[in-house]
């Protein structure tokens, strides 16, 4: 029996182009020769479509999608998440489902039991676990078909006395089949092996994971659909952040691949991030109907990773950097920028702000006559910068990218309305130290990024003379205490047990619970770890955090 | 047997306030002779505390204060809500318990079995679901202890065969107890009385049903506490957004009040809403530790509604109104808003933004060459009074309030990091012709909202001449079909079949769906409706919206 795995790109809610790309694949491997085509969980309405899923006229969608879908199921079975009407009138209004269809008709409804809740998963509000699971029968063949945390095992076990494998494991299966929706973090993949393996192993089976790619404004799906013999040998993985339309062979207890075999490269985290980010990028433009992109280049490293990567992603010519220098920009802020600006090839404008600053502080001169200067004129300077990207946003109908850093992002130093403005947080889950190597991988070939941005310390020249370091701890430093904290939810006690210092350990965590404000109003940020802010981060903003 | 129910204002994380304020509670019962007292669901600890509850040092907490409150349960028990530890290992790590303290120990623990995860609930994030339901007994009184969604019976039934209430029903209770956390919104008090009555009735017992008070950042309790006869007539309801400890004494089948009857008073929307908003307001800034806000005033309806709210949530002394009229606002702009200012007594500065317009318009012209004025200018200008507030807020440490209503938050007539900006929103809950009627309702005594202000038509004067009207319907009809689309989530073709205009319709429905992106960078909204936007409202960003 060939096996097509169908590893896409879903579109939330455009049914037009989704439906078209599942017909056009099932079309491709029916001319191949498969007997059966796999495609993704929520493959119909795209995964996550969230409150969408309270609607009728979405809904109603799904159900067209569908019979369009079953009606090229000639010849050719299929296998198809998509979410279906609960119409027993108890519980949650939908099934999370796995659908197959033979010849043009749905056959078998699976549904999924576990339903993640966690994290950036919100399953629950929407869906009704299953009340059982069976394997479907195709061919003479016996599928253990599942759908994503299904194989997990580890949402309300309780739900049932035993594991959805368990109860199928007993039909003595030929195949375990998952089709997923599984997002992107730089360090999930060794996990997600470990599962794939344990399961083929106990039930002495071969195992096809189906991912999908893409991604909707934060989270991202990196594909890399997998093959597995009974044995837990890793027999093909299908490629990271693109489309591919991938054969198997069952055979007895092996699987093959049937058009030669994929090499299996596993890429170093930063090749992998900048893909993500790129993709990240790339998606939002095009499901949103956008373009281009205007940047406010400082001259620093964050803005000169963010323009670089945004002109790969839409095309030099569709990127608009904006230099807005100060009187206390230092010089090289300017040419740095330039030599960006020409070594990535977009267009650029300049727009000294001293003017705008020097009415802001005359207007305001009365209401704070006798005090001092201080982080108030910083943040000034910074949300008329803001402004001005802005106006070239609503003027020109380009789409402001963020270029926060997740360091940044984490202990507050931003200005919410100024640098903190934009529609998407490109970088705003790398941390700074990462900056730096995504800046040396991205001038892998030739210089992108100017070396001396690279090498001169970080500044947001918003006082003269200033640096990064006279607020915040040494960025090595910093973000190692980050990440124990945020990745790691180590507490403060945890963190100086590892040998950090205790002083400055309470002033970054103090750092970053009083920054939940900020953060609550920043853009979606592109999500490339196993903990961003944002859908997966969820904290009080009215509260006294444990110390 | 004498119950006293305490009706409290608790503050997330905050132990030792909140701890305090349960011994107090607990002394006094004790002191007026009561032989159990009652607090709400998760008094320890405060609701929702979301994220926190992963947190090792908050659950430290949380068994610390328990710990304290035990000890102070001589001579008179004690019913309360908590997370506490799951032990088994399996499942989620936390119950939501109710815990029932007798002699200054923990005698028994009641678990949670109904958690919601619609809306604004996130349950299934955290907690395991209860095994079982059984009564509590004392003093030869048995109890049906039950917490809040328990009774509700809608979230995940088939978790279990019986309703916890058809097992606790079995052992035939002499009193039902709800402890509950039950958000207010303006319409949800005939449901919560219709739910308790079908209890109260079926089991054939009186029933006392406790709930909190207080607000963090957008969610509200309103208290309301209810004692309901066998019969399910209602026998006392306690106050609204108030602390307070009444006392009840449990008949056959009977309750009734200890200390002489409270009067039922249910109080219109207009007056209910506007004390929700107020206690939204103090407790932000109680619980942040904030004192003085900061407001931008127009000489309009809206930020003249929210200036007087703030005025009487935190004292006219700790207001501070900016008028900052461009060369498009009216005459009576100033003059509306100068008495409202005197009406109100608070503090004011007049800042014109024209020299900073001009700067902006100048330093942008070279880029804008040959380019018409559009929406472009009348966002410099929003963005002008939003960093001028922001200034307000850095320099003098007040906390800008957020002025925009639900009407323009749902369509996007506002301005991201312009009017847009502030730490929280205020009217965002109340749609525009809502706001007409808190106006009204404010003046109720004498005139502190301008009679001028509520009678000239909305505008948001960025450009010669500019109404509301301009872009958008009548009001009146633009919130009547919001509210079939957010509140009621009516489709287009369900509302147009309510006998809306159907270009009207598609245009309105359409605004909203494209604002989808402001929202998601706006403050926390004080929740006040069934359907606010944030928690509550979970829209993907990049989709296409079904039609």
């Amino acid at each position: 029996m060939i096996i097509a795995l169908a590893q896409l790109n879903y579109h939330i809610g455009n049914f037009e182009r989704n439906t078209t790309a599942i017909t056009s694949a099932i079309q491709e491997a029916k001319n191949k020769g498969a007997d059966i085509v796999v495609f993704a969980e929520l493959a119909i309405g795209g995964y996550p479509a969230k409150d969408l899923l309270r609607s009728p006229a979405f809904l109603d969608g799904c159900e067209n999608s569908l019979a369009e879908i079953a009606s090229q199921c000639q010849g050719i079975a299929c296998i198809i998440g998509a979410p279906v009407r609960n119409t027993s009138g108890k519980g949650k209004p939908l099934y999370n489902a796995a659908l197959f269809i033979v010849d043009g008709k749905v056959q078998q409804v699976v549904h999924k039991g576990l339903l993640p809740d966690y994290d950036v998963f919100d399953e629950y509000r929407y869906f009704q676990p299953a009340d059982d699971f069976k394997c479907i029968t195709y061919k003479g063949r016996k599928v253990a078909l599942t759908i994503c945390e299904d194989l997990w095992n580890i949402a309300v076990p309780k739900l049932y006395q035993r594991s959805p494998m368990d109860v199928l494991k007993e039909e003595n299966p030929d195949l375990i089949i998952n089709i997923a929706a599984s997002p992107f973090s730089y360090n999930q993949l060794r996990e997600r092996m470990e599962v794939l393996q344990t399961h083929a192993q106990q039930a002495n089976v071969p195992l096809l994971y189906l991912n999908q790619i893409g991604a909707h404004a934060d989270i991202i799906f990196d594909g890399r659909s997998i093959a597995m013999d009974a044995s837990g040998e890793l027999v093909d993985m299908m490629a990271s952040f693109e489309e591919q339309l991938n054969y198997y062979e069952l055979g007895n207890r092996t699987v093959s691949a049937w058009h030669g075999p994929v090499t299996v490269l596993p890429p170093l985290d930063t090749p992998l991030i900048h893909q993500a980010l790129l993709l990240g990028i790339r998606d939002y433009f095009a499901k949103s109907g956008f373009k281009k992109a205007v940047v406010g280049l400082s001259g620093g490293i964050d803005s000169a990773v963010v323009a670089a990567l945004a002109c790969e992603a839409l095309g030099a010519e569709n990127v608009m950097a904006v230099l807005m220098p100060s009187v206390y920009s230092s010089d090289h802020s300017v040419t740095d920028a330039l030599d960006l600006v020409r070594n990535a090839g977009c267009r650029h404008e300049i727009i000294p702000i001293q003017p705008m600053a020097g009415e802001f502080e005359q207007s305001l001169g009365t209401a704070f006559d006798g005090l001092l200067p201080d982080v108030t004129e910083e943040n000034i300077q910074a949300r008329i910068r803001g402004t001005l990207l802005m106006s070239f946003s609503n003027k020109l109908g380009y789409i402001l990218l963020n270029t926060s850093n997740k360091s940044e992002a984490a202990v507050g130093y931003g200005t919410l309305y100024g640098d903190m403005a934009g529609a998407l947080g490109v970088i705003g889950d790398v941390y700074k130290t990462q900056v730096y190597h995504l800046a040396s991988y991205i001038n892998r070939e030739r210089e992108i990024i100017p070396q001396h941005t690279i090498v001169k310390p970080p500044s947001a020249e918003l006082r003269p003379g200033q640096k990064d370091s006279d607020s915040l701890p040494d960025y090595e430093l910093l973000d190692s205490v980050l990440f124990q904290y945020i990745e790691n939810e180590k507490s403060a006690l945890q963190i100086i047990a590892l040998g950090f210092e205790e002083t400055l350990v309470h002033r970054v965590l103090n750092m970053v619970d009083r920054a939940e404000f900020k953060r609550f109003q920043s853009p979606p940020i592109l999500r490339v770890s196993s903990k961003a802010f944002g859908a997966g981060r969820a904290m009080p903003l009215v509260a006294r955090y444990p110390a």
